[in-house]
């Protein structure tokens, strides 16, 4: 393993790596390596391309901290996310789609009872969501769990945001035995992703638009069932087409219609959760 | 760009990247998309190890500093650092290799006269490095500057090393009118790169071994030659043939003859450069 050249230096690495214990963690760094060598091969980086590269990289990881995620940011704005989304949810037809789960999602969500608000300490237009939880033959599922979270109409989640009290926008409700939920907020927006940090920087150098439609993000949770983590997003909103980080999916676009005496607004969605592969 | 799947995300992320302004960095993305897409389709990640890849790239940058840059050590023990510098340095057969410039050199070592020593701080075994800098015709080269460090025979670099004066085993030197240089320091040490970050974890769990074999770093600059960055490497050492960062070539292996009374080693290496491509 001397004098490795380029035709000869793709295969020394893999050789090296090839006697990896695990044969999972094998067959991930064999994949790897010729992706990545193959990369450098076809744009042939000058050293000062190169040098760029490393910089981007270490300045993703040193954006991140504890509410601040910029490589799960570059992950879904190169469409990694849903692609792996994709790869992991191969659901059949009528099943609730999922989408990416996005750099904002934050465990320990306070408990709420059905027609609970989590919007009770935001300004915004009142909304309504409602709807069941159904098993894939129109069964309802009773005591599935819907964690929720979605931003402020500053375009902010609470995290981002010192203004919001902690949690705010974020809460679990449970189906009852018909398994109906229903929960109270207020009507989503469309918003930049951060733009601050090294992906903002790509994706102003790439003309990119930083924007994601309107959406509410829930993680569906049953025993016994797939959970299911996806976003409903805004009819008629601006950026369906265009979002920042390739999440929309026609089935998960709904309505929000106004209430007879106009004061707040009403979506409609019912979830339908398919079984577990390995259910115990 | 909606109901995105696994067939025809990469299309769509292809697409929205396609009007990047610059040609040279449009160039780059595609590749680095489609290559990326190309590694994930083929191990299909799990979200939790989609999961593990997002914590790893976040600590790669996390563990850097003023004086660790462990994503030129990733990119080093991936053999990625070796193949940037191939395709950069096509050289003529016998004009002096290139190899890595590994993550610790420091701009600004101080300068000294031939015969200086870069090791007067340092117990360690005397060792005499000279030779000629000479051009791809065997001329002499004059004031060319010779920028070199090392380890201590610790195996630590002085920035790794609190021990270590500023710019220990660092400094600068110059051929002079007969293209001669000739500098002291100590025998170098083969030594292990740094494994108490991420880039150790990768190799730990692959079982690939963490040393170098000794070697005295180089980067070589004279007006109207090519730069060379490389290394001499000490004969006879027990890494030679499997170097944590793919970095031998047998140009570069050098024999550390004993002086007569046993003082000190010798070496000889002499230089040869080749004219830059765009002279002014």
């Amino acid at each position: 393993m001397r004098d490795l050249t380029e035709e000869n230096v793709t295969e020394a690495v893999l050789e090296k790596f090839a006697s990896t214990p695990d044969p999972r963690l094998q067959a991930v760094m064999a994949s790897f390596i010729k992706h990545l060598h193959g990369f450098i091969r076809d744009v042939e980086p000058t050293e000062e391309e190169w040098f760029q590269g490393i910089t981007f990289l270490t300045e993703l990881g040193q954006m991140c901290d504890d509410v601040r995620q910029e490589n799960i940011l570059w992950s879904d704005t190169l469409g990694v996310s849903i692609l792996v989304d994709s790869i992991n949810h191969r659901r059949p037809e009528g099943a609730s789609q999922s989408t990416v789960l996005g750099p904002f999602y934050r465990e320990g969500a306070p408990d709420f009872e059905n027609c609970g608000d989590i919007g009770a300490n935001t300004e915004g237009h009142s909304t309504r969501i409602r709807g069941r939880i159904l098993d894939f033959e129109g069964n309802p599922v009773a005591n599935a769990c819907l964690d929720v979270w979605q931003t402020a109409p500053n375009g902010l989640y609470e995290v981002q945001d010192p203004e919001q009290p902690e949690y705010n926008l974020r809460g679990k409700f449970y189906s009852d035995d018909n398994g109906y939920y229903e929960l109270l907020t207020v009507a989503p927006v469309s918003y930049s992703i951060p733009t601050d940090g090294p992906v903002g920087k790509m994706l102003n150098a790439t003309g990119v638009h930083p924007l994601r439609p309107a959406h509410v993000h829930f993680i569906v949770t049953a025993e016994g069932y797939e959970p299911v983590v996806t976003q409903l997003f805004t009819e008629g909103d601006e950026y369906l087409d265009s979002d920042a980080v390739f999440g929309v999916k026609n089935s998960l676009v709904v309505e929000y219609q106004s209430s007879s005496d106009d004061e707040e607004f009403l979506v409609n969605y019912d979830f339908v959760l398919v079984r577990s592969a390995h259910r115990q």
